[in-house]
């Protein structure tokens, strides 16, 4: 197991990913090497302040970084030097098994694509959002690589869904809902009757349509949509929570009854913070590259960076790709 | 003024109707006639349960309902006699101005469209649902009318919901943002890119692109995107605050301290239940019909049902209609 780790990432980097990289060397064995990208001079620095020296650790210098606000496709193109595009090579050349990024989001997407490119017989890579459904994770995905998606897009999504939930969070035959507006057949876009008529004669445990209402409440573990439908419904998801949170705040605030109730509440309220947080999500999974790829959050911390780095080592070691490969496969 | 309400679509008819029939008819002198369609002798009986006797109520007699699980399309051509039905030929000729109805949203939408038809010059109507932004409304359209858009209905969107936002909300010069994945021009599906095109050179006020974090916190009155996508987030709005409050209140209830600290804060939380609900929300238009429609939630009470007839009144009154077709000429 061998993870290439971009050190440059993360909104608070890179001291976020070597405290990431402290706490994945002290509690994974099974990492054979961490290539820590970035600017050498700066990330040793880093480790040596953090007090972090492990003969697994390799250096390796990429002199530019991508901010977040640059054009993906740009970053890629014209950044050769960047974090992102050298974590990338590495996976590419075989050097390394999975890249680890908190960084732009498009940039990471677009270095895959473009470097380590998709496994073979899948279209278009899609993004996996873990969602903190009642029952166990609800995996979102398409959540943003590929917007203009067509049916067979979202079929690959549906088949490596179901492996990522089956060897990674260990849900024996994950139910797959397609997102619509409606649960009778018959509902929804031309994209999604055209899904529909494939979905259903899919190798998978196929639901039916599903709504924005199921996401969190229905035992379902995949969802199912176009990359612009899954990055909408994630924001809305996190605009919806944060709203919710701030008002109870403020009506909390607003009397002297509701100050105490407040306080006395909070403590209780701390395991659902962090089920809500990208700390314990750890890391969205970019299925369908030849290689396997984890976008954090820009906002995670080092435990966010801890467990997208274990993530990935999973899915070296449980053989994720292989077999999302061989059931692609055997769709003929 | 002279509006048509559907006695019969609420889940907890007629009651929750002729509760709303009576508290509007008590607030809102401007009424000249309500029509009550449904089954006359019912409708009736809960009219004299209620006391309910006013001389601008008049009874139209409907055989047939249609229920929450018909298709919407089979009902409005099979159910000629159902209370939709009569209620919107009641508009399309003439005798109201207004329908009002908690019924089945594809059937209204759909006796609508084939019986009052469009305005000229729109093409398709769209469903506002007003959000509960931290600022004002934000008027979310189209929440599901047709859910394979075009970019110039998503223009048409943006006119109809700047006057409605404009006339019934009294919000001067609607801020129009066009969902997409990201703030930049550049962003989003061929639909929205060509969309931002149209729009940028539009009579509105408009923002650009917006995030599903937007709907709540940015300064926003209008929100377009597709049906499908407008229907998919506000499902997803509702699921994700069910869930957090469910769960909050499944941590409270976990400890004795989260016991006492949820009951002091339930008071504090009361005015936000209440802007959360269906009953302040009240109605949800469909707007590019030649008449008004005002769609209520099938869990509509009283006070909900009399609120979407006062939004009804104020529709007719304040000319919402010429003013949308006026401008929509304009565009030439």
């Amino acid at each position: 197991v061998k993870i290439a780790l971009d050190a440059l990432g993360a909104d608070n980097s890179p001291d976020a990913e070597i405290a990431g990289a402290k706490l994945a060397l002290e509690s994974l064995p099974e990492i054979q090497q961490l290539l820590l990208v970035g600017d050498e001079d700066r990330v040793r620095r880093e480790c040596e302040k953090q007090g972090l020296s492990d003969p697994r650790i390799e250096f390796v210098h990429a002199a530019e970084t991508v901010t977040m606000d640059e054009s993906a496709l740009k970053a890629v193109r014209l950044k050769k030097k960047s974090s992102i595009n050298i974590a990338a090579d590495l996976v590419k050349n075989g050097d390394a098994g999975a890249i680890v990024s908190a960084g732009n989001t498009g940039a990471v997407v677009a270095a895959s694509r473009l470097k380590i490119r998709c496994l073979e017989g899948v279209k278009m890579p899609g993004i996996v959002a873990p969602l903190p459904n009642r029952h166990a994770p609800c995996n979102l995905l398409d959540a943003g690589a590929n917007v203009n998606a067509e049916a067979l897009h979202l079929l690959h999504y549906a088949i490596m869904g179901s492996v990522y939930a089956e060897r990674i969070q260990g849900i024996e035959n994950p139910v797959v809902g397609l997102m619509s507006v409606g649960e009778e057949d018959e509902k929804g876009t031309n994209l999604t009757k055209a899904a529909f008529e494939v979905l259903k004669n899919a190798p998978i445990n196929f639901r039916g349509n599903v709504e924005g209402t199921d996401l969190f409440e229905s035992k379902l573990n995949v969802v199912i949509c176009d990359g612009f439908v899954g990055n909408v419904v994630l924001k809305t998801c996190e605009g919806t929570a944060k709203f919710l949170m701030s008002q109870i705040k403020e009506a909390a605030m607003s009397s002297l009854t509701g100050k105490i109730g407040g306080a006395l509440l909070k403590p209780a309220l701390k395991p659902l913070k962090y089920k809500m947080s990208a700390e314990s999500v750890g890391g969205s999974p970019l299925l369908g590259i030849n290689g396997i790829c984890i976008i954090s959050h820009g906002s995670s911390n080092g435990p966010a960076i801890a467990n997208a780095i274990r993530v990935a080592a999973d899915a070296i070691r449980r053989e994720v790709n292989p077999l999302i490969q061989e059931k692609i496969a055997s769709l003929g």
